[in-house]
């Protein structure tokens, strides 16, 4: 369910693993930080986007047929979509408000004028969703499977970052989890998703209001958006803040079609299925309770504490009976790098 | 020689043709200009970069195996490096300054550990080598080719556009035309290229101080880079800026290291062979002559005028006797759209 090989190389303070080493060879000297005009940049590689030029953040999201999704599972107006909404989703990671989009995007020739136009249809409604406009792209044919890469560009008078979170906070996020990766589940084993989990993984919604909501009530000390799951993505925040992040099994909000077999799997698609796209933050102690039923009127979306920060590394799993559970024992294998 | 599928989706002013349809159907309505916020965007699709935020220029430049190279022709960090050169190129199209480059790096996992750290090291030295630092990314596994994706993020605060260019001026390139086309056609006839001729295919050189130094000295009226040839790059500024542009045949300046079987092949390699990352642009009478031999000093590069701008559309070609050519009745076919 989950794509290994699909790691945002973003952070600066990444966790240990192959995984990571990977990433950090790739920055190289770019992963201590910019060697060029360090005015023009504010954060350079280590969150959801960088900000340049005072206040631009920008990112790239890179969306690969057959490894991200199988065509035949989406429409093509859906394939752009959720490529756009996904990229888009890292704006609300840093309570950034979008400007525009760009798409890169290759084809099979065969492909171009039937699908081509359809995939742009659908990002441009997502783009417009957020009030984004298409600024531009480029196109190439594709020898292989279609690639579609969305740059997002968005303002970020003050970004939140990964890095923001402090022993003592609590752990939150948006929504229910698992609904994605609930209909990528059903797909592979060769069934049509409920209707609800199709529509999470085709039609995700960047919590891009939601975020600047949080942001401007002060409510959030470490931001990012589950795109890895949330196991994934809050060992994201525990190397980017230096701390250990302990993960409540009875507090995470199960999406309600995620009917799985057995309750151990329903929170494993929950923790690592991904593609979720809610909002994951840390807070400080008190900040967010008086702010949550606020929250889920002005935006039908739930809040939950679904853990807490302490001092350390890594993240753990903490179930019904206070027992501590390391992550990869629990048989998120790809993530066994992160979480220490 | 000349890969047809692959055009920039940037012009708004587009010319008539199968291609240039398709692009029109990918930018939709946003082809009309921005639907969004108008005060965030100043350049919206139309032109080698966008421009947001007031002054920053953005742009995306996908590059993809078995399409723009083929892994045999090149290293690693010469794919790396030549992606990122060709997409700083843009910024030099609009008279940008660099700030950093996103790279999207879709790779085979059996790649992944030995060509992607070296494809980004190139990358990185090709950012470098125009002050840029590496911003972030993101990493995917491909089924299938691998595909590089460049974001390029810059200062424009003057960009120079295509549409700038009126009847009366006359038209130059810097440099030489033609040597990363010998380079393509010696490959693919099984042939080692000359080292010039390769080294200007896998280490082009954006000109990004050449532009700015024309922008300073007002030389230019309207520019941009030639990525897919003289002949059709022309035609964007054509289409771009509504006018006829009369090419010199016999003032096209050839690379010495095209080595043709005839002069009428090494017109075409030099004309559409493409890749050549030199600057065009349209200048007003009499401005360029006086600064020529002081931009051939500065730069250790020519200028030439290789054409005039005349009231009407598209672009031909005058032979020496003054006969004039429609480009595809020369061969040209990947151009016969916007050549009218």
């Amino acid at each position: 369910l989950k794509w290994l090989e699909t790691v945002k190389m973003t952070n600066i303070r990444l966790g240990p693993g192959a995984e990571f080493d990977l990433i950090r060879q790739f920055l190289g000297d770019a992963g201590h930080g910019p060697d060029g005009d360090p005015s023009a940049v504010q954060v350079g590689p280590g969150d959801d986007c960088a900000v340049v030029s005072g206040d631009l953040a920008i990112s790239v999201d890179m969306t690969v047929e057959g490894v991200h999704f199988l065509r035949e599972w989406l429409r093509p107006d859906e394939i752009g979509y959720r490529a756009v909404a996904a990229a888009l989703s890292d704006l609300a990671a840093m309570a950034a408000t979008p400007i525009g989009i760009l798409v890169g995007l290759a084809l099979r020739l065969e492909d171009a004028h039937e699908f081509g136009p359809r995939i742009m249809a659908g990002a441009r409604a997502a783009a417009a969703s957020a009030n984004a406009v298409l600024l531009g792209g480029d196109s190439a044919r594709s020898p292989g499977p279609m690639v579609i890469d969305v740059v997002v560009v968005g303002n970020a008078v003050r970004p939140l970052l990964r890095s923001g979170a402090r022993p003592g906070d609590t752990l939150w996020v948006t929504g229910e989890l698992g609904a994605a990766a609930a209909a990528v589940r059903s797909w592979k084993r060769g069934d049509e998703p409920e209707p609800a989990a199709r529509l999470a993984f085709a039609r995700p919604t960047p919590r891009i209001e939601e975020a600047n909501w949080l942001a401007e009530h002060g409510a959030i000390g470490a931001l990012l958006d589950i795109s890895d799951g949330l196991a994934g993505d809050a060992g994201h925040i525990a190397a980017a803040s230096d701390v250990r992040i302990v993960l409540d099994a009875d507090s995470i909000p199960i999406h309600p079609v995620v009917h799985a077999s057995s309750a151990d799997e329903a929170l494993r698609l929950a923790l690592a299925g991904g593609e979720d796209y809610e909002l994951c933050f840390a807070a400080r102690p008190g900040a967010v309770e008086p702010l949550a039923a606020q929250f889920s009127e002005a935006f039908g979306l739930q809040l939950t504490c679904v853990g807490a920060v302490q001092a350390g590394l890594g993240v753990v799993l903490r179930d019904g009976n206070g027992r501590i559970h390391d992550l990869p024992d629990t048989g998120f294998d790809h993530f066994g790098g992160a979480s220490g």
